[in-house]
């Protein structure tokens, strides 16, 4: 089979190569241990609230990825009225980008798996969140948000129902509904 | 007393104004519906792996703030080996970047407040993730997350303990250890 034919067989649908997705399928169905990812992240502090993130290597598919010229820079910040300077999003809006952008390519990867086209995905997230327990003024209410709102309006022939049973396949929904075991350990410098 | 001398007593540490966050503090202290914050992103999906988040205005503090001009656009993508093209971090990347730069901000906040002194933050993040459930191969792995680890290197003079005690004020840890209901709503466009 010359290369020309190979590539008029592979099946894209919305943006992703489904044959290489049935592939990486096949693959991890043979050899479970190709499942296995580590991302990373290393962040250094600038003033007040103002910080930068590195992004670059990763692990998976039983090889590091992005040793070579990967390399994204995220910086976070906080608005003036938690007394920043507004150079950035904060961490706790990036928690809700890091939510909304994994639930939408769920749907996406989910729907090229299956046949189905989607047109176009919107959504818009809310996140309530009570200060109180950060100022240490109240030992009820908890430190982190109370409750995040996702609305997604999807352009596509598949049922409300199953979109967002393939939302559902996100990691980081995952995450935010049922928690992860964190480690987190402090050596002085 | 003139502005002048009020500037002068002004407390800066950590590049945090004190005097403000004591003055917030007492504020909710009065009226605990001051501390109610609402945050928000909005999504929209561009083509594969690749999508968009637009964060802009926010409430809190007993007002709307960022309604004119603040204004981030945040990208998310996915690299080569998870079928993207790798024009951004992807969105369990950004959940290490919320978690760290959160916990990074928690403790220069509260260090502020106590009037401890930092020179320096560093971190390194590393996530576990097991593809196989996202790939619908395995019902006994969860989707997101096994574990995180975050490591920090401090300059200051509190002690390790101190500084973890400061850190775990973050409210993104919060949610990453203990979940957050999530409600998920999908409508036809």
């Amino acid at each position: 089979m010359s290369e020309q034919t190979k590539l008029d067989e592979e099946i894209v649908t919305n943006g992703i190569n489904v044959t290489e997705y049935e592939q990486i399928v096949a693959a991890v169905r043979d050899d479970p241990e190709l499942a296995k990812f580590e991302f990373r992240a290393r962040n250094v502090w600038e003033m007040g609230g103002f910080n930068r993130t590195t992004i670059s290597g990763l692990y998976g598919a039983g090889e590091e990825h992005g040793t070579e010229g990967r390399c994204f820079v995220v910086e976070a910040a906080e608005p003036p009225v938690l007394l920043g300077e507004d150079q950035a999003p904060n961490p706790v809006e990036y928690l809700l980008h890091a939510l909304t952008s994994c639930l939408t390519s769920s749907i996406i990867y989910k729907a090229a798996a299956r046949g189905v086209n989607i047109e176009s995905v919107e959504s818009t997230l809310e996140g309530d969140l009570d200060a109180r327990a950060f100022l240490e003024l109240s030992d009820e209410e908890r430190k982190g948000y109370q409750n995040i709102r996702a609305t997604f309006r999807v352009k596509s022939d598949a049922s409300a129902e199953e979109l967002k049973e393939m939302a559902e396949f996100s990691p980081v929904l995952d995450v935010v509904r049922h928690g992860t075991p964190v480690t987190l350990q402090i050596e002085k410098a």
